[in-house]
């Protein structure tokens, strides 16, 4: 007897748990239902800002699979087909197909939250001026390039010093842009400590990016034509002929909301291991729209990114076909690039061990990515946290160029696997001259933190 | 009451005992002689070929403390004085400075062995002709060159395949030459399975470098002044106008078997983890001339690698000094690059697990240093073996271009920490279109590995 799946969403976790699904179970014991509210599935969202800056030609490089090819594999895919409502008792969702307006009900046997994330959007005056983007989706980054190809004054303001606040100001800046970035707090890069953040700001200011620090915006002024000018601040004002937000996401959960789903504190959806949302036998949930268990402070928290959503898409999908798999959770390991610019964190930050009741010591170095007489040899700036007493590793952070970015998943495994400082000097990291100095930059920075944890009794 | 500590050898982990032990006890506390019998100390070996090759300009480049600086911290630095003989129940050694050919006798409360390794130079006909040369030391890289400089004709041949060997095709390449090289075994880096040597083979091939393989070399063929002119095999001659010998090392013991030092199964030293020499309570060795643990497979290994040298090192010169410090072992990770081809290899390869008495699975996936659609990208493919039944890891090989050599680090540490391939899926690697695909290589020949073991039950 055939039973019916229906995802909600079809970008990243949707369609890997619709697709794994597939693989494991024929057309003929499991139908499978994507709703999507947009034009596109299984697209990189985290290549917008490179499409946007012309790294990337084509819309379409940045989609993985399209519905065509979805639908070759007995998924029946709807587009621009958005859920409304979902009853649990009843096992049926309602959706509307977005052109006709046609509402519809679907029953379920097994259900899945793909709903992703939203771009926070202030309600500031003139924030639904024209040439005002965020850049989520598809469809947004269409938009900014429709924007940046109309107009004519070359003066972008990126509102935002996160990942894709920085990644966008790269964007605007290959695209012949003068970029100035609006930051409410001290530093750029609030993921990282604010003593590496600077670190990332001198960097940027070097690329003639300007970059405002602790500045609350107040609003965008428009002109009469009800086209953006300028952002203004409590202080100051920045013309703009495009105005970019990157202010962050958050989970969309109405639909979960208004269903009764368990949220937590960070808003997302919370699920158990398998990615089942938890008390509901025949729901998973994944992606944007859920929280993560963070292995090394033990808490909860909302980290989207689309290294996650996969993972939780097969895994999902493994679970409703039979298999099994779990996610253990996450060490929160993030990297994103400036130009020639590479950060890269991975673990807490230092206001994140407090928070978890962990004391710790710091350490920070200086090193090279290749051996300091090979040519082509960068600086790199490692900081490193380790617990007090036990001398386990924390967190790390680097700042550098070639080579830092990448150099963070050491200490990622490590997190992962609960390794100690001292232990991490042992560690036989790869070593030839034009990849590494003799010492790595992480064995640099493990043996200096465990001489910090010995003066810490 | 100062104690004398004497160190045999003067290049990475003599000098960094010396210096770690001059750290931890003062000159009044530990008086440090060192005996060198080369004309240098504290230099890359390993940045020999970059040397030749032109992309380091200068000797001088590579060397990373001076004499004069190691002097200046107190250490009793004898260059050119060669150690001829261990008195160890009289606790002295007898050296021969090697321009007067004076003779002393030096008493030690404290002995380290850093005797180093030296190339292997068959007793092949012709084989000291001038213009055959090793490439292990400083000053047999001086020598290169100036042969280098000398000759007019463009034609070089090198001899085995290994890291030397790949790394002398590159920089022989830089200067212009056309390079043949001859190897004994079916495909060149017999570090990698054959199926990846295959690959480098291939790559070096596309580079213009002639890769003769299964060929014994039986011999090189002078001209009438002594110079070399080609070098034969059983099959042909292959004409040089200068000959590099990168057939592998082997640890410089004699000084330790006349001592009666404990030898393992490869020649090299046996230490304990605190790289103490068993049964000596005041004897340490480290560095090329030492056997090292192997900690997947559990066996005895010669490894002469500077990254392990440098630990050892610091490791004995801590114990020297009083302090704390052991060396686990190794998992085997090696990087090298031939022009832009990266290969990386750790843990056991498919000969190394059957001899250790494992069963395995293998597979081999290709993947792509960044996002699919990302310029720049590159093919990497990446061979992974997983113990059968428990899904251990058991090695990791990569060959590549940019972001292979690097990537390799992931593997050694889920080896070190023992993670089996299901593990290693949900992995926290770092994540952005420029530096991975949302699956990282590793994650999807993991994945691949976790399906070939549940297929071997």
């Amino acid at each position: 007897m055939s039973e019916r799946l229906v995802v909600i969403g079809g970008d990243a976790t949707g369609m890997s748990a619709a697709s794994q699904a597939r693989r494991l179970r024929k057309p003929g014991e499991l139908e499978i239902v994507v709703f999507e509210r947009g034009h596109f599935t299984s697209y990189s969202a985290c290549g917008i800002p490179y499409w946007v800056g012309g790294e990337v030609e084509e819309r379409d490089d940045l989609i993985a699979r399209t519905p065509e090819e979805h639908r070759a594999r007995d998924i029946d895919l709807r587009l621009r087909t958005e859920v409304l409502e979902i009853d649990i008792d009843g096992r049926r969702v309602r959706s509307r197909d977005l052109e006709s307006g046609v509402e519809t009900w679907t029953g379920y046997d097994k259900l899945v939250f793909a709903t992703g994330a939203t771009p926070i959007r202030p309600p500031l005056p003139g924030i639904d001026a024209q040439g005002v983007h965020g850049v989520q989706t598809l469809d947004d980054g269409q938009a900014l390039i429709d924007t940046l190809e109309s107009i004519e004054g070359r003066r972008a303001v990126v509102v935002g010093a996160g990942y894709i606040g920085v990644e966008m100001a790269e964007a605007l800046i290959h695209r012949g842009y003068q970029v100035t970035m609006v930051n409410r707090s001290a530093e750029p890069m609030s993921t990282l400590d604010p003593d590496m953040g600077a670190l990332v700001r001198k960097a940027m200011e070097g690329m003639d990016i300007q970059v405002v620090s602790n500045a609350e915006v107040t609003g965008i002024r428009a002109d009469e034509a009800g086209r953006a000018r300028a952002v203004t601040t409590s202080d100051a004002e920045y013309e703009a002929d495009v105005v970019v937000l990157g202010i962050g996401v958050r989970p969309n959960i109405d639909l979960a909301r208004a269903a009764g789903l368990p949220l937590g504190p960070n808003e997302g959806i919370l699920t158990d291991l398998s990615m089942r949302v938890r008390g509901h036998e025949n729901i998973w949930a994944g992606g944007d729209c859920v929280e993560v268990l963070d292995l090394v402070s033990g808490s909860l928290r909302h980290i989207p990114l689309g290294t996650h959503a996969n993972k939780h898409g097969q895994i999902i999908g493994s679970g409703i076909g039979g298999d099994y798999a779990t996610f253990p959770g996450v060490v929160g390991t993030a990297i994103s690039k400036v130009c020639d610019l590479e950060v890269a964190r991975t673990g807490l930050r230092e206001q994140d061990a407090r928070t978890a009741g962990l004391q710790y010591v710091t350490v920070i170095i200086e090193s090279t990515s290749r051996s300091g007489y090979f040519p082509g040899t960068a600086l790199m700036t490692v900081k490193m946290l380790a617990e007090r007493r036990t001398g386990r590793l924390l967190g790390v952070q680097i700042v550098g160029r070639e080579g830092a970015a990448k150099r963070i998943d050491i200490a990622a495994v490590a997190l992962t696997t609960r390794l100690t400082v001292e232990q991490m000097t042992a560690l036989d990291l790869g070593y030839a001259p034009p990849f590494s100095p003799v010492w790595d930059p992480i064995l640099v920075a493990a043996r200096k933190a465990v001489t910090a944890v010995r003066r810490n009794p």
